[in-house]
């Protein structure tokens, strides 16, 4: 078998073991909602987070930090400052960095943000829908947080913006949908009952950050692919185990410790399709 | 049955499938303790929690969100401004917010904050005993978060404030107790275990402005009392199958999210009485 | 038995009785990442924390607080000036304060800042080894958060640390070490999977500052040591509930409570030695 005919579900599962023998340092300025889930998430899947969103100290840390995460998600004065100046780092060191465009649209202070720097090349932009869409300038947003759009809907969308900005997009849904432009993969895996848990989002883009820190000689979009695949599993085994959002949370914490290469290679469900597809329908 | 005969117990079932039904956007302003508890409270419940706290932000938030929650735990500088920002839209566009003046009394910040804004109109005030007699003037406050009073020593001041504002005011204790200044209505459903948990009231303060968006015809004191039914219900329930307060955290959620409007009749205990007597007493 | 032939295990085991009769007010002022995971796990022991991270109201708050915890995680602009302000409160007021350094040594806002406090007179500091080698002046810090040292590598800096200020210096790992400059106290008890939950050192700050408020007649270097035994026997009979971090938190938190002074003597493993070993190694 020639190396690009290895199975995205076994890059993945390759992929996630990488991740735990080198247990990437991965920088996280997000909202003040998620913190807490977001650094128990990382640390579970056996990365090493750090949420250093201080102006004076997130430039030097996204430095020597594998990967960084800016979520949009509470973009209070301070944390918005040392969002600038990490992403003026992550430009300057290397540093690869994923966007996380929470509810932009109609709030003004995160959408300006997140057109402003969505322009200074992230490796990856993760969000819903309708936050893809208004990253690329369609569509209003969502409802709050929430998208009120589906991932098909947003597929144009993400592969413009892929395009232009010469990045992987990636839009969370019912099947989330991962494109560097020209492709489009699918990923079915995940649970209905993230949508319950506050962060459920977010985390998954802590985890995009955290796999592009460990893609060694992968691309970015097996990468980006490799987060949605181990998450979705880690959320499909959780919500076997629980019915209700509290217990949920735990068990997804649980199955992010627990889960194993073999049993991505066994459960990921992915399709491909050309990007080209999207930008005619 | 005439609709005024309608039992408390029914009509708080009831306003619970409307809520689900229309999934409320909550608009929150709450202190950095809780706010994952909050969000996580009313995602479990079927509400569509947001937490915009950035100034700039605040205000176009609050004139498309069905109802704010302005809890003051953590008043820092931002948080405050975009408080004051929320306040004003809600007045401007008619979206009831409910006041929840954590741990005033000793506290400077909070405590001129609470009285500066209690004037501009809450649908509905919630505290623990310590705090209500703190807003209206009389005590000395609690120690630290907790209260040092009970839910009858604060009844007088409840139904002042509730007259000088024209608002519901809840006090939360061993007991409840909701007034609008006329009627006192005594929730006894809770847990002890709700003191154990941080945020155990604020996510209450959550529900109380989940249950006004979503209160369609009934009476804000109707809307206030069903959101204390419910979190009580939903917390004896989670005390059935934990006894510590990590495990009852998550039944909690977990309640919240399988209650139904039959275990609302079934398990709603409540009693009412003149407004009057509390104030002769 | 003379008073000082009883055993580290028993007054530790009396002085958890002590915390849960008391419930000392615990001010806080910690990293936005932990703040509900350490409330709650002062909560579940018995305490009654209080995060008061305001401007103008932090020094008010310490002055009536029985502790404070000072944890630099996410030292913002605002809680570092709040720190500030309850730092000289204590000072003032008498209130033993804990300094927890977190992730010090190249982020360089939290290190002045760590340098500027530790000369006001912390009663107890609190770190990994690479944060206590850091503070000391020796070693270039962590990992991010984690230390990439050994408890045993920094008891040459924690014994200095501790005489040249005064103060009680813990070092937190695979074995926990306490000097108060004179005397070592290790504690074996606690599970890895405390490097799994975020927060999992933070907590264990927040309970030195607990045990620091109700320690009576107790020396200083006795409560911080009775705060590591607790937790890390909590941490034992968590870790053989749960295997995965989501779950260990969790049952943590009810350990906390569930745990009984019979529990801590039966359990605490402890070992002694002199400080001046320490020194000429």
């Amino acid at each position: 078998m020639s190396a690009t005919a290895i199975p995205i579900a076994h890059r993945s599962a390759t992929l996630l073991n990488a991740l735990r023998d080198t247990e990437p340092l991965v920088h996280c300025i997000t909202n003040n909602v998620v913190t807490n889930f977001t650094a128990n998430a990382l640390l579970a899947l056996g990365a090493a987070p750090a949420m250093v969103d201080v102006i004076g100290e997130a430039g030097p840390f996204t430095r020597v930090a594998g990967a960084l995460l800016i979520n949009l998600g509470t973009p209070q004065h301070e944390p918005r400052e040392a969002q600038r100046e990490a992403i003026a780092a992550a430009g300057d060191a290397g540093t690869p960095w994923v966007l996380d465009p929470v509810a932009i649209g109609a709030l003004p202070v995160r959408t300006d943000l997140a057109h402003e720097v969505v322009a200074q090349h992230p490796a990856a932009v993760r969000g819903n829908p309708s936050e893809i869409m208004a990253l690329a300038g369609v569509g209003s947003g969502g409802k709050g947080v929430d998208s009120t759009d589906t991932t098909d809907s947003a597929l144009h969308a993400a592969v413009t913006l892929a395009r232009t900005h010469k990045t992987i997009v990636a839009v969370s849904g019912a099947e989330d949908a991962i494109t560097d432009g020209q492709r489009i993969i699918r990923v079915a895996n995940g649970s209905a009952l993230l949508t319950k848990v506050t962060g459920g989002g977010c985390a998954l883009g802590a985890l995009v950050a955290a796999f592009l820190a460990a893609r060694g000689e992968e691309s970015p979009l097996t990468a980006v692919t490799a987060a949605h695949i181990v998450y979705g599993v880690a959320a499909e085994r959780a919500a076997q185990a629980a019915r209700h959002p509290g217990s949920f949370a735990v068990h997804l914490l649980d199955q992010l410790s627990a889960i194993t290469a073999d049993d991505i290679d066994a459960d990921a469900r992915t399709r491909f399709s050309a990007a080209e597809t999207a930008l005619s329908s």
